[in-house]
């Protein structure tokens, strides 16, 4: 058994208000010198067995289709 | 300027019905072999200077309080 985690994040020309909510409530906590936050998505996945190229290829695919938005968010895939 | 990636996932003990949801649509989509996922939360923060042991020990603060929930969930912070 495997574990991989995929990273989606909204690709860095689209506006990201969570973040933007975050960044702007650190200074009013106290907490200065931050400059950017964004937010996005983490995905811990177990899989059966070793993960081959094949297995690399269908995460791949998975992150695509399934777990991001190609086209507002970049995905990566590690195998942990 | 450094990055610093926050993680946050829901502590293993909590249900996480977004991750089953992800699972129970995986097989209909012709995926097999994956066992388990959970999702969670990544922040990316862009920090002004170096990150010091002083400035690290902030970012947990922030980590704790702002970011995460800590009765239902973990974090991890990694400076890269």
């Amino acid at each position: 058994m495997a574990r991989v985690v995929v990273d989606v994040m909204l690709k860095p020309e689209i506006l990201d208000p969570q973040g933007k909510a975050v960044q702007g409530a650190l200074p009013r906590l106290g907490f200065e010198g931050v400059r950017e936050v964004r937010q996005g998505k983490r995905f811990e996945l177990e899989v059966d067995g070793e993960v081959t190229e094949e297995r690399l290829a269908q995460l791949h695919e998975i992150a695509e289709k399934l777990l991001s938005n190609p086209v507002i968010e970049d995905f990566e895939v590690h195998v942990s």
